[in-house]
């Protein structure tokens, strides 16, 4: 099954579903992109500012990756849309030759300033809106660089144009993401903005469409069922080529399922499905039961830096490398991986490399654990057809 | 030729001399040891805490290097000698499988705390001695930890002894580096001492002696050419593998290359020479030219770390990448260079990396400069043969 119309299915993109699972909404697909096909469900590398923080391109490819994202809040402020133009844009100027993925740079204008996107996303509290958002209102978002103050706007339009100059195959429409403790009321009314915010952004990508990106709309509208459902229906109603769920997902894991299956009674069923910012392993054995065909987060490389290594089947999917422990182990982090930091060195040795802040061991981590996210989903994949997730989910979690 | 005696000349190791330039001291040779052999003139990376910062020892070898080297100073404190040897020694412990070299530790004790190596080595004026230098006598050296102040003590036996543990296949006497400020009384009285360590090296080196390391010994003497003499034919005079020039190698450029003649009229012919900590281009044209086999020196990947690319033909041997003139330019730094920096990623990425503060800036030039320096030295090699040394030094500094 592929894209049903010809608007949503630009050339030289494409869905297909190959796969399913009796008993739940998991699936697997194909998805197709000007710079390659990749399977799904997968698991999206986030390279912020056009690189996974301390890996090459090339490392990023031999850890298993086959599609990363750079962040348009990020690209827009620092080098600037246009300096990634006259490099070529992001595939010439980064190597990578792969697909590739862009969001609109709203998620970041509205949770910068004020906690990790995680902490927004998951709904932790005591969050105030960031500083650097100067206003928002039917036109776009002002709000002032992160790097040196200025004060930046961005429109549905702009955000269109700017993701053009990057140039990643899958692009994203701006929207306000609104966190957890949004009152309804303005979650409702965030989210009917958000849903005109995509029919300018489908209007300006038409204008210009040349055949080589395509775009997501997104699924905004809190934890009310309710909203959840109108938005949801508002992006299956347009030509979109894929759906991203966005905004907050709830307070918990379970709140998180429980909004993302609201999404999963009406998101178009012949499209690419978007989880946008959840990267744990658990959040992503229940995302694929919901019917998520790809996800996102920067954690994986993140904790890596910090000495965090993740691992199939051991408690809270990981192990602390600084931990003394591991100071004259000389085994692997996980000796059923074939990554190349397990097949060349030891945990002591990485221990060792952190303890003497030496950022090597960053990198050996962060390709494992890019590695160990690629297995997982390689491995969620092969499952699906068979029945075979609720025993993936007790390998992997060890419950 | 090969070494001209058994206890010279360790099982698994040999050193032939392969050819000679007609006009000058300038010879290949290959170096052989239980991990490889290498051909001469050659450079040797540093991996100074067991690891070549902000690359994985895939990427060193990739880039062609063919032999690192790791300071004992630095392992004996982080992680301890101990540590590596349950780690099962250097080359598993960091998944190295070439040659490798540790130094003695002395140099560091006596340069540690009052600006870089380099700094001491090339004899740049207003170095007080290393606050953590506690005393200095004929049993070795006590100094504190720089890590957590406590006190060690290292004597000739000593830093043979944290060797082996090490693993490395070349390990090196401890002397005592003397400074360029250093009086003539003081270099000779510590030259002579030097030369007593090197002895009780090799007696220690010789009580556990399995064939699978060599040992170098120190030439010190400071700038006066007959400390440099006596100096020179010590260590010529007892059975160590190889030569290794150590100690102030004068003020400027030139006394640098009147130190290492010196030297060269009087170190043993058959055995490999080592010139320790430099690595600039210049240098090394030169050093080779006075019959010098290898060199080490942190500097390509220190100043990669600071975003200078090392290039062929340029003015003062690198390049800026911070530099403004950069930042949309989407040539590779150096068209000529095969590296895989240079075939994937412009000068304009790198500079937005710089700017960005990211850490695979510092990886993708440290990878370009250490391919740099091995086709550096690469050419030097195919050089020497057919006299086409003063072309190629023409070459590589563009005057």
């Amino acid at each position: 099954m592929s894209g049903d119309g010809a608007g949503r299915d630009p050339a030289g993109f494409a869905f297909a579903v190959t796969g399913r699972d009796a008993a739940s909404r998991a699936r697997t697909g194909r998805l197709t992109t000007p710079h390659g096909t990749i399977d799904t469900p997968a698991f999206i590398f986030c390279g912020t500012k056009a690189t996974v923080k301390g890996l090459t391109m090339g490392q990023v490819r031999a850890a298993g990756a086959d599609i990363v994202l750079a962040n348009t809040y990020h690209l827009m402020i620092q080098p600037g849309a246009e300096v990634v133009a006259a490099l070529g844009g992001l595939h010439r100027m980064t190597g990578w030759d792969g697909p590739m993925l862009t969001d609109s740079g709203g998620f970041q204008i509205f949770s910068m300033g004020h906690g990790s996107v995680a902490d927004e996303i998951k709904g932790r509290r005591n969050q105030a809106r960031a500083e650097t958002l100067v206003r928002i209102d039917e036109e776009g978002a002002r709000f002032r660089s992160y790097k040196d103050g200025r004060e930046l706007f961005l429109t549905p339009e702009g955000a269109m144009q700017i993701q053009r100059a990057l140039g990643a195959d899958l692009v994203v429409q701006l929207d306000e993401c609104t966190p957890f403790h949004a009152e309804r009321d303005y979650t409702a009314r965030s989210m009917e903005m958000s849903a005109r915010w995509g029919d300018r952004s489908l209007a300006e990508f038409a204008r210009t469409d040349d055949g080589r990106q395509a775009v997501y709309g997104v699924v905004q509208g809190g934890t009310w069922p309710d909203l959840r459902r109108v938005s949801t229906e508002y992006t299956a109603d347009r030509p979109f080529f894929g759906t991203a769920v966005g905004g907050t997902l709830g307070g918990d894991k379970e709140e998180m399922r429980a909004v993302v299956a609201m999404c999963a009674d009406h998101w178009h069923p012949a499209r690419p499905v978007h989880l946008l910012g959840i990267g744990g392993i658990a959040d992503i054995l229940a995302g694929v039961a919901l019917g998520i065909d790809s996800f996102d987060c920067v954690s994986p490389t993140r904790v890596a830096r910090h000495g965090w290594a993740l691992k199939k089947g051991v408690p809270g999917e990981r192990i602390n490398l600084r931990n003394a422990r591991f100071r004259t182990d000389d085994r692997p982090i996980d000796e059923t991986c074939d990554c190349a930091t397990c097949r060349t060195v030891s945990t002591g040795y990485l221990h060792h490399l952190f303890k003497a802040g030496e950022l090597t061991g960053a990198s050996l981590v962060s390709q494992h654990n890019i590695a160990t996210m690629t297995r997982l989903m390689r491995e969620i994949r092969a499952a699906i057809p068979g029945g075979g997730l609720d025993a993936l989910r007790h390998d992997w979690l060890g419950e």
